[in-house]
C-alpha cells in the first residue's frame, strides 16, 4: 500500500485507472475539486476530515488538502522484449529516487530494476517522482548481479555508470537494448557489479568539482540514448 | 557570512584560501581531523564545544563534528570576457539550486547571475552544492534584463530554456560565448526576459511526464555544450 499526498500524485493515479482503498480530504479541497471527487464517490471511500486531521496524516508541510492509499498488487506489467532497462545499487536518498524515476520515465525507459536502497514507495519519492513511480514497472531484488546476467543473455549491453571509464557517455552507442547500471551516491557501483557490466561509461567534467550528484549523472546517460535515436 | 557545515565544506573553504571567521567544533571531531585543525589553530578562533551544542548550533540533521562561519567580502573575482555564463529566473528550491551551482561549475559554467530565488548562502545550498558557491562568481539581481542586455552586447547569444522551444538542445551550437536561462520550477522563465533572448531550446522527453525537474533539464543543456567542445 502506498501514501500518495496532493491533488497531482491523486490524478496522476487516477488517470491510469488505478482506484486508491482511501481516500482523506478537507472540505475546502472537495470545494475546489469536483470533478476529481465525483469520480471517486461510490467507488472507493471518501472521508472529509478538518484541515488540522490532514496536516498530522500527512507527511509534507503543506499537503494541499487531500492525501490516499493505493493498493500496489496492480502496478504496471514488465516488458516482454524490453529496449530500455535502469538498474539502481543502493540508491540511498528519496530525492535522488524519485527524480530518477521522473528522468527514467521521461527519456523512455520500459522498467527499473532496484538493489537495496530507499523504498520508491515512500511518500518523498512518490512526490520527487512527480509520480513516476506508478507509471513504470519496478522490481526489487537483493542481487543484482542475475539481472544483469539475464538481460545479457537477452541481448542487451550492460552499461556501468562509473567515475573513471573506458570512454566517454557520448561515445557509446546507446540504440542498441541497453541496460544502464547507476551506484550508491557515495560508493558508487559494487565491485561485482561492476566487472559483470560490458560498457564503462563516465561523464566528464572539470576537475574542481569532485563528483556529479547521481540523478545529475543518470539524467545525462539516459538522455544521451535519445539523443542518439532522433 | 555564510555558515559551512561539516568537514567538506570546510576543506572547500581551505583549499580556495578563504579563512573562517570562526571553527565551532566536537573534541570527538579534533581527534579525527587534527591536520584540518592545525591549519586553522593560530589563524581563526577554533571552538571546542559538546556534541549537544554543536547540534543546536547546525541545520544539518548530522553535522559531523563541524560547522563554521565564512565572511563573504571576498568571493572569487567575475570573469573579465566569459565564454559561459548561467542565469537563474527565480529558482525557489534550495536543492535544486545547490545541484544547479554543482553541475553548472562541473560544465565549465564561469558565473552565476541569479535573480531572485533562493538565498545562495543558505546551508541547505551549501551542503547541495557541495561547496560549488564557494567557487563561482556569484551575482545577485532584482532584474535579469539589463543582465541579457549587458551579455548579447558583449557578443554572447542568450539562450531560454522552454517547454515548448525552436529547437532541441543538441540543435543549437553551443560553442559561441553563451549565456543561458532557466526560470522558475512551477511557471518557467519571465516572459519578458524569454522575449528578449536570442535562441529557445528544449528537452523533448515522453510525453508520460508533464516536465523535468529544472536540475535535470539544466544539467542536459549545461553539459551539451562541453559535448560539442570535445
Amino acid at each position: 500500500m502506498a501514501l500518495l499526498e496532493g491533488s497531482h500524485l491523486l490524478e496522476e493515479a487516477l488517470a491510469l485507472g488505478r482506484l486508491p482503498s482511501l481516500v482523506v480530504h478537507t472540505e475546502h479541497w472537495a470545494m475546489r475539486h469536483s470533478r476529481q471527487l465525483a469520480q471517486l464517490v461510490g467507488r472507493c471511500p471518501c472521508q472529509p476530515v478538518s484541515a488540522a486531521v490532514l496536516e498530522v496524516m500527512a507527511t509534507t508541510v503543506s499537503p494541499d488538502g487531500v492525501l490516499c492509499t493505493l493498493p500496489l498488487e496492480a502496478g504496471p506489467p514488465w516488458p516482454s522484449a524490453p529496449g530500455f532497462l535502469l538498474a539502481l545499487d543502493r540508491i540511498q536518498d528519496p530525492g535522488n529516487l524519485g527524480t530518477l524515476l521522473r528522468t527514467a520515465l521521461a527519456a523512455g525507459v520500459e522498467g527499473v530494476h532496484q538493489g537495496a536502497g530507499a523504498d520508491p514507495l515512500q511518500p518523498k519519492v512518490m512526490r520527487s517522482s512527480a509520480g513516476a513511480g506508478l507509471h513504470l514497472p519496478l522490481r526489487r531484488h537483493g542481487d543484482l548481479l542475475p539481472v544483469l546476467h539475464a538481460a545479457q543473455a537477452g541481448g542487451m549491453q550492460c552499461v556501468a555508470a562509473v567515475v573513471h571509464g573506458d570512454r566517454s557517455y557520448w561515445e557509446l552507442d546507446w540504440t542498441i537494448p541497453t541496460l544502464l547500471l547507476l551506484g550508491n551516491e557515495g560508493c558508487g557501483i559494487a565491485r561485482g557489479l561492476s566487472a559483470a557490466c560490458d560498457r564503462h561509461v563516465t561523464v566528464p567534467h572539470r576537475p574542481t568539482v569532485e563528483s556529479l550528484n547521481v540523478a545529475v549523472a543518470g539524467a545525462l546517460l539516459l538522455f544521451e540514448r535519445l539523443r542518439q535515436s532522433r
